[in-house]
């Protein structure tokens, strides 16, 4: 026990003794194990302190603490390698490993990161902001030090979530985790509470039996009964590990697909008890092979309002530690809906009248507020953290005609990148896209911004791309799109829209038509800019007048098709042309712009504004925006630039 | 049975009797059952004959006859819809479906597609160019009649091989089968013989079992045997089918995922037995609810030298009838090798001497040539059609210190597009993906050219994106690679590269930066090139030169970063510019040329040649690259349109 531990329990003033005191994993290690479940209880009334001013991911963080508490003390890390997945969850590993002062700073600019981050600490071996990667980057690690000498002892520990085991990534991963030699292990932290109350009184009579002689013994007998019968020949162990997964299976009536995968099993385990957890890991840790390890934990454990209400406690706000009153409830009624209730509540009220629409959300369905189609029986469809098949599924949907309207965050989209080329648009098949998150997300970081969708669907023939300045256009796009065919997709952020009276009469929709929001006779600058950011956009024309600049301002609404008639006018009357948009300089929309005008031989002078060609970290949406340069001031400052080069006079 | 079958049949002169008098499904309807066989067998005497000639998918075509027409036996189609995965196994449908006379001009420019493609037939349902996409295409047609009025009979059956299943998608459709109301038939055809071989004997045991009043009385008594030892309650159905899976897969000791996922599991049958299918897809077809039909088949059916060496006769190109022998063996000695096999030759090289050199493909060991890296064991890793994992899978042995080069065709590294981005890119791991197909591969069509890579890899930051123009550049950037940090991507084409002798010393590369291949004073325009087509823009400055008009050519062998020093020469230099890439005119090359002059105020007028923004179908690639005007005339033309556009005297 360290000298600062002793101080700090003698003395019994400190609010946190032991976890102050916790500066690394080594200092972990000293403990006994009888004092983990202090460290826990510790680590958790940290976190609801902690997130309940500077907000996070809170009910699986909270979930995970014993879990993660039990992995540092059994596994010698950084040398031995946690690979975490959707790492969220992580909060008590950055407390453990050396980031207890930073944690106040985490999601903030120049703060750590809500995830493991491998530029951070030597602790955090893997990027884990999109779910299910865990399991094919771990079993690299493990076959990389199994090949390498001296690295042969070295063990990687991948931990997974229910919901991100279901995804066809980590399928792919379990599928290839006996094909080579490995000693991973793979721990699932199953915290679905609906998948407990359904079998839970089975679960919990295999998990006493797993370790017990009457499993045992009943195993043996009906081993040798089938082999009596001449249905099995002793083969040796591999025939018997899978004999006792089948078992487990047909006597769990559990959805378990490690079975069939030679991948040894253990558990279910109450992952909340972090005695038994530590017990258990020593147990395995030294075992030959790919292995996966099965816990039960609960969301929020601890924190009883987060218990009780899972869902509503992933990523809470700000909320009062003692009350369990959260900050978001006290929302007043005349602001401006949230972006995805625009959409959410556009959607409800076009299914009403036509009954071929069906909305479709990987994982999502409260994020992108497509929950709120679940009143039309049987036209919801959620089909987990599997974007790619929510694509390919929406374009079977539209082959036999319906109207499907996929709604997936910009980040999580690429994921179906493929599924968009050659599931829906090689055929031309009438799917809206409503890609939600897109652009600058703030606090969850670089894994999560909305950077690349408008670059990597223009590329592809045939496929039309809105990005609507303001609610109204964005619910008269989704009614207009009804009238079209082929693919559609239309781009819009996280957090809140323009106006509380969004709710208007739809209009009709031209395709690929812009609007002019402001001209000056005599203007030799156009700003050009997709989506909400034309706010920006329009402040900067306010800003540059005070300064006596002219610019004039188009929203062109649509990256594809370009409004050609706006950019031949644009060509013939201003000399220099400034495009603003919420996502990546590289093939964006002002890329596809310069592509126009040089396809037409115009001479204007160009500056594309929007997230340039590096990584972008955590921060504020408004703090982000303007380390990237197209905020109104980064858009004032381009024309700026411009209008310095024009010549005295107009051409 | 019509008039012309009969006639055909009595007169006994016609080739094919039975074929050329099935223009149709209905017609197929009209013959008895016992008359299958026999059109089976001409089916594989017209597909050797065709096929000898006109190349194509032979193997798994011929395999695939006698469940096709068993499908459309059974079947309503089109009413009922058959959807294939990876398409190329259903020449026999085709053959069916009125296109007897046009197979002879399958895979040819402006005949019909290698594949079944919606456009061209009624009775092709879904694109089925990339492995794994018809389960969760196929559900959504079952789920969307299901909820259609007046379409609920309508059935849907999904056709997937034992390779395509193993895939990421196919899982998550399999997952979400179960989810929602439908009667999807799924048919695995297993034509996997290694699969076959280990487990036979249990195999067919398991099958004939499952019809057997043995198997029937044994499943009895050992659930009642359970029953009495509380192991189970008796709670339905559910409970019993699944009990019904776990006895099989424990007997079969297979790696069957069906189990566990509540989806009714039939087989294995003999898929090579005409009668036997149409009899058990009799029995199953109207049963309720998602149910997969188990059927074993023989890669080559019907062709000795295919059936003993299915991987060789997989598309064994132009072949004799008699004999066997394939014209691709007669290959001589000088020569130019395979780009892939400059490739895979030069990693061995690299491998012998770097421990750390680790090879990794997805389903395409021998396609790749990554098969040669088979030499080092543990060092070659083929992970099925799974993109996604191996990225992500490269990006875990990056981070433990391994030097990974994945070897995937650029259509479908698609795929692993969030898997770069997210578990490469973004910790700037070094990857080095070795992208074989890029750009148009000819008669696999619109599924399979490689359009795409260069856009939307370029707009990852971070990533170095290199297209050599000839083999011992590529060779020389794979060597060079292994100093570098970070993700980088080399593209190369199908087919044959330029020279035979291109296995020289290893030479130092420096990143981004281009060759001068053609200067000449005075010259106002100038050609940069990237790839391998640069030798047609070569061969544009010869013909340009023969009419007078000069064009100076560089390769500028980087996407990125781009030469910055030389663009600065061209827009100092030149007066207009054609960029020229294998590869779509969007966001591409051309794109990031554009990009880079407006962003430097240059005031060059630019044409950008590649694949237009339009879907680009079957054909040889000459004929294909002429119609996207990117060939040598394609060159030529546009360099004559710029110089059109230039003023007498130079500025």
């Amino acid at each position: 026990m360290t000298q600062e531990l002793n101080d700090n329990l003698k003395s019994g003033t400190a609010e946190y003794p032991l976890l102050s005191s916790v500066k690394s994993p080594a200092d972990l290690k000293k403990l006994d194990v009888s004092q983990l479940p202090y460290l826990c209880d510790e680590i958790r009334r940290y976190l609801i302190s902690s997130l309940s001013v500077n907000p996070g991911h809170f009910g699986s963080s909270m979930g995970a603490v014993d879990i993660i508490v039990a992995m540092h003390y059994v596994f010698d890390t950084p040398r031995d390698r946690i690979v975490f997945d959707v790492g969220h969850q992580a909060y008590a590993h950055k407390l453990l490993t050396g980031r207890f002062e930073a944690f106040a700073n985490q999601r903030k600019k120049h703060g750590i990161s809500g995830f493991p981050f491998p530029f951070e600490s030597e602790y955090d071996t893997f990027v884990c902001g999109h779910a299910g990667n865990s399991i094919s980057a771990a079993l690299g690690m493990a076959i990389a030090d199994l090949n390498t000498p001296g690295q042969e002892d070295r063990k990687t520990v991948a931990l997974i979530g229910d919901a991100s085991i279901s995804g066809g990534l980590a399928f792919e991963g379990l599928n290839n985790a006996s094909q080579n030699p490995n000693n991973l292990l793979i721990i699932l932290n199953d915290n679905d509470m609906s998948i407990d109350d359904n079998v839970g009184a089975l679960h919990r009579y295999l998990s006493d039996m797993s370790t017990s002689a009457g499993y045992n013994r009943l195993r043996f007998n009906v081993y040798n009964l089938f082999k009596k019968w001449g249905l099995i020949a002793d083969k040796g162990k591999g025939l018997m590990l899978r004999f006792n997964n089948a078992l487990k299976s047909l006597v769990a009536q559990q959805q378990n697909i490690f079975e069939g995968l030679n991948i040894r099993y253990f558990g279910p385990f109450n992952g909340n008890d972090v005695i038994k957890v530590v017990k258990v890991l020593q147990d395995i840790k030294d075992m030959k092979g790919p292995r996966i390890l099965h816990l039960h934990t609960r969301k929020g454990k601890g924190f009883a309002a987060a218990e009780n209400n899972p869902a509503n406690w992933h990523a809470p706000g700000k909320f009062d530690p003692e009350t369990a009153k959260r900050h978001a409830e006290s929302r007043s009624e005349n602001q401006p809906p949230l972006w995805q209730e625009v959409f959410g509540e556009t959607l409800v009220e076009l299914a009403v009248d036509n009954q071929a629409i069906v909305g479709i959300t990987a994982g999502m369905s409260s994020g992108t507020s497509m929950n709120k189609m679940s009143r039309f029986p049987g036209r919801m469809f959620d089909v987990g953290i599997s974007e790619g098949h929510a694509v390919t599924f929406a374009g079977g949907l539209a082959a036999a005609g319906k109207r499907p309207f996929v709604a997936i965050y910009s980040s999580f989209l690429q994921r179906a990148f493929d599924n968009i080329i050659h599931d829906v648009a090689i055929q031309n098949l009438p799917v809206t896209f409503c890609i939600d998150r897109a652009g600058i997300v703030g606090e969850d970081g670089v894994t999560h911004h909305g950077v690349f969708d408008i670059s990597y669907l223009r590329i592809i023939p045939g496929m039309k791309i809105a990005a609507p300045m303001d609610s109204r256009t964005l619910r008269n796009i989704m009614a207009a799109s009804l009238e079209w065919d082929g693919p559609l997709a239309i781009r819009y952020p996280r957090g809140k829209s323009d106006t509380a009276d969004w709710k208007t009469p739809f209009e009709p929709v031209e395709i690929g038509k812009s609007r002019t929001l402001s001209e000056t006779p005599g203007a030799r600058i156009a700003i050009l800019s997709v989506g909400p950011v034309g706010s920006d956009a329009a402040k900067a024309v306010s800003v540059l007048k005070e300064k006596g600049i002219v610019a004039d301002h188009i929203d062109m609404v649509w990256v594809k098709p370009l409004d050609e008639e706006a950019l031949r006018n644009v060509m013939n009357r201003y000399e220099a042309v400034v495009t603003v948009e919420d996502g990546t300089v590289r093939g964006g929309f002002g890329s596809a712009v310069d592509e126009w005008l040089d396809a037409h031989g115009a001479a204007c002078k160009v500056i594309n504004l929007g997230i340039p060609d590096n990584w972008v970290y955590q921060g504020t949406v408004p703090e982000l925006r303007a380390e990237c340069g197209y905020d109104t001031d980064g858009i004032v400052r381009a024309v700026e630039k411009l209008q310095a080069g024009l010549t005295e006079n107009p051409a």
